[in-house]
């Protein structure tokens, strides 16, 4: 059990000492982490986030791992490699997808003040898969909800959904939770700003 | 001497046999390899290319992996642990950027009869940088030419560059070593039909 604590801590402090050092906080609640996560990406630091998404996932069945495009590729991968299973990566479609080949969901992105469409082709999720989510950030969580939808309507079970920096002031992982979602995040920002800095959810 | 052309021989061989067996030809010289590189990721396939790569470029000075959004990150990342580096993957402009905190360089893509800006971070390439630069796929080239130059405007060094699958009926390889950059592609496709199926250049 002490061990169990101290990895936990361990794990964890690097994460958010990465973040404290390295991000930037900037006006509209935007947290800059390119240096390590999302622009270049600290491929030594994403195996240890790996490490510690399979040890809270430990005795969960994950047939394969599902993200989605761009920034959520690196951390799927390096992830998967601790779980031995395949990533899928969901792509924001160039045009409306009416393919029979392919599961769809639109996806709102209030950064944006757009909406996009999903696709997963129907031959990588399966009836039967039970499948691990994984992406870089959690904030409103319409993308996370998109996958969640995804997955489901392809018959398949959502796993759980693992999360590297979830911005615990905004509603995603409320919304996540309130589908049934076992949700983990690595780091949880209470509150941010460019003047106090970062607080983390203890 | 022998086991080092028995290694070759044996990696690019599960690669070709798996373009192979899971490759679609279609109309257009289109070859579609989702299940496998580019949509579903085969992760332990990766780790074999990853090995490959390092064999190849053994003893090449390597400080940071380069590729470009989305389909390269997964195949740079699981690349990069054997070089022990950063992977920095260039992002598809939403619109024309001209921040000076920014390296910009101008993409045609054939494909789709349009251009697109591609953008790197002028922190995350450094002059004495020598990087190697890896996708998943070339073609004409046009997306590893513009990496080619944003690392060069940087005033850093291409230590060359990885490919998985290089169309070589197209005019990409070609184009990519008269810019004087060392260009191994794991597997080389001579010429690909729907009706006659792949063949690989020897």
């Amino acid at each position: 059990m002490y061990e169990r604590i101290e990895w936990k801590f361990f794990n964890m402090q690097i994460l958010k000492e990465r973040i404290r050092k390295d991000g930037q906080v900037l006006p509209g609640n935007i947290l800059k982490v390119g240096t390590f996560l999302n622009h270049q990406i600290d491929i030594d630091l994403f195996n240890e986030l790996g490490r510690e998404f399979a040890r809270r996932f430990a005795g969960v069945k994950v047939t394969r791992i599902l993200t989605i495009e761009a920034s959520g590729i690196g951390i799927a991968c390096i992830v998967a490699q601790y779980f031995n299973v395949p990533v899928v990566f969901a792509k924001k479609a160039k045009s409306r997808n009416v393919s029979g080949d392919m599961y769809t969901t639109n996806v709102k992105s209030y950064t944006h003040g757009t909406s996009y469409d999903v696709i997963v082709a129907k031959d990588f999720i399966k009836a039967g898969d039970s499948v691990l989510l994984i992406d870089d950030f959690l904030a409103n969580g319409c993308a996370l909800e998109g996958l969640v939808e995804l997955v489901r309507s392809a018959g398949a079970t959502v796993a759980g959904a693992g999360i590297v920096i979830e911005k615990g002031f905004q509603e995603g992982g409320t919304r996540i939770r309130a589908l049934g979602v076992r949700l983990e995040s690595l780091a949880v920002i209470e509150r941010m700003s460019p003047e106090e800095g970062i607080t983390f959810r203890d």
